[in-house]
């Protein structure tokens, strides 16, 4: 199995300013090319730092991939240690400069100094194009180790990538047979599943393995195989999901990479049907899941956010009675606004929203988090009221999956 | 200076299908508490690596903190390496039993036997309050040194590290003075900012530092300050940070921690003003964004997604001659949703945005990326055009935080 170990360089993410995203992309890409990701170490950008994590990594792995520390701005020592570290010099190279040319050009900017210095790289490197900024990649081999440092700034990473990187990997190294399937689970809990599901792990082959992956909101089951014949594996796997399939039936919504909007969307479109939003507490946060779907415009109309009681009466044509008597969170408001929204909008089906999201607003009889949901179609209109907790951001990332998956089962 | 490392165990961050999210949380308020995060490892949850790992970090740090691995589910096995590690024994603990019962009565769920396994812990070790969740902290020491282990639960973690790590480790812990101070920008590229700013930058006195810290549509810029007394480092600090304001005056829009719906929203409270949103391209991000912020009921009223050309005539009152003449993504139409919308929901501000996020939907003189934004207030209606790139989601949101800016800046 070729190891592989990934260096992030840089302070921002020792200080805690920003969240390490990289890696876990490169980790994906990298897993599903066959190559298995051991350690993920960050470290800061000095000379000391990057010597011992890069003597450490390449101890223990084949493959050594860095991040970080090559911006255009001066907190950046990177290329100096690395020329040290493999005994090398730095040196203004051609290619390199010419492809921070072409981008400035591009993109009608003119270059400054510091520009041009991004094109001075350690002389026994070969440098890997970077389709999206100045910083260019650099590929290194000593001792049959391979080391490759990259820029931090994530899309120019996923350039050099998906662009060079990954498949001159694939090249070289011959691919282990594993593969890894997710099943995504929305609406209970991981001591739930276990329980339920616990017969059924327990009868698992040896070469498959099981993972929870809980996240706000969902439960992800990853499985992973290894063996020989990647076939096999796949038909292995597939069989013991349909095992799980029959008994946890209800709230299996999809697989791995899958995004309940992209699911949502992709029924809409085999159905040719639309979709319109009514939102209160979730602010917007819905129909933005559901825009994020390029090619969303095709089943997607529009919304109204009607955060305030005006709006809901307004423009949603929700009676002022309703929400007198039981209140803007209630089961007979949020029917108004979905058949309002439905109606106004012309569309097949219709999501509304109302809750308290906090911290806010709360009372005994409605406390923070309380969420009615309703979904609207021309035969149904069906409602749920949820407890989705004290936590604002949670609670409208909560409601907005689960108003999704309420959609998801009325459409199958 | 009290050095901290942080390892996160579990193979879900290696194969990269969960963002690490939690170390840079525990990193910034580490720093905070003057305690300096020196390295970050991820490894996965077998016991060889667990024990190399807490080996390694231990001969460089005072404090170990671990995270994951602490699930009620079967694929962990951290507790019972961490008592090897400690030359222990896992014994059932009364305090964590009754933590993990009261949790479970209070939300009405019934325990199980893998919850209640979750009660052993080694017996070397004092038992940390998990509030938030059944598995607890454990606090170990060792050598003078320091172990803290914690579910990976982002919530549970931050609720243990809030109520009781941080508190106990200021206690133990002299501070060092060492202070961040972060100015944001939005709106212009890292090498322009650098090229701007270089005489500034020369000039800082040697024990500030400057970083940038790019992200979609943001630069910031720290600086740290490091000596023996806070109340110099903050004066020196804001007097730098005074003398950059008089060269970007016009990028800079908050510090440190602030984000632009927050400062959008504080201005709109201090001005008792109203703000209604027409969202098109972005779909309803900027109203996500606005309603992040609790408390935004008091003047936020609402939006309109106008996703599909009816709703922007229909609700928005565009006129189709518009459309027709100049199309959807035009000044005219901008202009026509952002008075549309503040119209008829009687606000003070109202800000509209169409725009083609992509993949789909350019044009020789209109290519995607291509974004109209207006601002409307009772004096003014003010209109941009940018080009936002071609990735979608770096197009939405990079015109979401354009639009904010632009609000602001009205404002002030």
């Amino acid at each position: 199995m070729i190891l592989a170990e990934i260096i992030t360089i840089g302070d921002e993410i020792l200080i805690g300013q920003v969240i390490d995203t990289n890696s876990a992309w490169m980790a994906e890409q990298l897993n599903l090319t066959g190559i298995r990701v051991n350690r993920i170490t960050s470290i800061s950008d000095t000379q000391e730092e990057i010597i011992n994590a890069l003597t450490e990594a390449s101890q223990r792995a084949d493959i050594v991939l860095m991040t970080g520390g090559l911006g255009p701005t001066n907190d950046d020592i990177t290329k100096k240690t690395l020329a040290g570290y493999f005994n090398s010099t730095l040196v203004f190279n051609e290619e390199t400069f010419e492809n921070i040319s072409r981008l400035f050009e591009k993109r009608g900017f003119r270059m400054n100094e510091a520009n041009r210095l991004q094109a001075c790289i350690p002389a026994c490197c070969r440098p890997v194009t970077n389709p999206e900024g100045t910083a260019p990649g650099m590929w290194f081999e000593e001792n049959g180790k391979i080391f490759i440092s990259m820029p931090g700034v994530p899309f120019e990473m996923k350039a050099i990538m998906a662009g060079s990187v990954l498949p001159e990997l694939k090249k070289r190294f011959n691919r282990d047979a594993i593969i890894h399937k997710t099943v995504l689970t929305q609406g209970v809990g991981e001591s739930w599943i276990a329980e339920k599901i616990a017969g059924w792990e327990a009868q698992l082959p040896s070469f498959i393995k099981l993972a929870y992956l809980p996240q706000p909101g969902l439960v992800r089951l990853r499985l992973t195989a290894t063996g020989s014949d990647i076939a096999v594996l796949k038909e292995q796997v597939d069989l013991e999901i349909n095992k799980l399939l029959a008994i946890i039936p209800d709230i299996i919504f999809g697989y791995d990479a899958e995004k309940l909007e992209e699911i949502v969307g992709k029924l809409l479109v085999k159905s040719g049907k639309t979709l319109s939003i009514a939102e209160s507490c979730t602010g917007g946060y819905i129909s933005h899941l559901i825009t994020s779907v390029p090619g969303s415009s095709a089943y997607f109309k529009g919304s109204v956010i009607s955060y305030s009681n005006e709006i809901k009466l307004n423009e949603l044509g929700v009676d002022s009675f309703l929400i007198d008597r039981y209140g803007a969170v209630s089961e007979e408001v949020v029917k108004a606004m979905a058949d309002g929204i439905r109606y106004k909008y012309h569309t097949d089906y219709a999501i509304a929203v109302t809750g308290i999201a906090g911290p806010d607003g709360g009372t005994p009889e409605k406390p923070v988090g309380t969420v009615w949901i309703a979904v609207a179609s021309e035969k149904n209109l069906i409602t749920r009221v949820f407890q989705m907790g004290e936590h604002r951001m949670r609670n409208i990332h909560k409601s907005a999956l689960s108003a999704l998956n309420m959609l998801r089962k009325e459409m199958i």
